[in-house]
């Protein structure tokens, strides 16, 4: 499997457990240095353990029906990849009614001992979306 | 100069021209593959023109007093340096009032023929900006 398929293959097992209510199979993937950014932070987040500690109260709260991964892209070089694209979710309320959301997403993955894994997240609202 | 003193010298010299109104810095120092997402556009831009296209009609039009980067870190792997930090910035009016600003910045370089280019840019705001 090239380096672009892993990744982009590891991306969207992390975002089908995440929309299911499981935030570990995004942390799982991530390297001990993971750096992360997100909207709902005032600054960057350090570290595996202070991103365990950020995601561990959303276990079970979320419920995303669909997902869609729009215009990935992976620029390789060595043991780097950068994912970067556009993802748009859509949550199903009780009586049918939709929401959708879009996120920005940087993932820069790094491959240590043959495993590929995000070293830093960047994640914000397109402009539609702020 | 080691690779963290590097990119962060790179990334201050353009800052300096930007904040004089001089776009010009920062392009000059992204590579041809640069992809790029900002607050004030939908999806990623792709490649070094259109971001030249995107910034053009800066030139002459910005004017920032002082701006402090914050707690930069630099993740090094290869010939990858992934740049993160918080960029808080200040205007001031003519009547003296200032205006401040703040960044999510995440800028990953990459070495070729030993310089360093910005391969993928991404822009945010941290919440307390929203």
């Amino acid at each position: 499997m090239d380096v672009e398929t892993t990744v982009i293959s590891m991306e969207r097992a992390a975002l089908d457990r995440w929309c299911t209510g499981d935030p570990w199979g995004y942390t799982e993937i991530c390297a001990d240095e993971v750096t992360y950014f997100d909207p709902n932070l005032d600054g960057r987040l350090d570290g595996l353990e202070a991103l365990r500690q950020l995601v561990a109260p959303l276990e079970g709260k979320l419920k995303i029906d669909h997902y869609e991964m729009v215009n990935p892209k992976v620029q390789v070089h060595g043991d780097v990849a950068v994912l970067s694209y556009n993802l748009v979710d859509q949550a199903l309320a009780p009586d049918g009614t939709a929401t959708t959301d879009a996120w920005n997403s940087t993932e820069v993955y790094r491959r240590q001992d043959g495993k590929w894994r995000i070293i830093h997240a960047h994640w914000s609202r397109p402009k539609s979306r702020e």
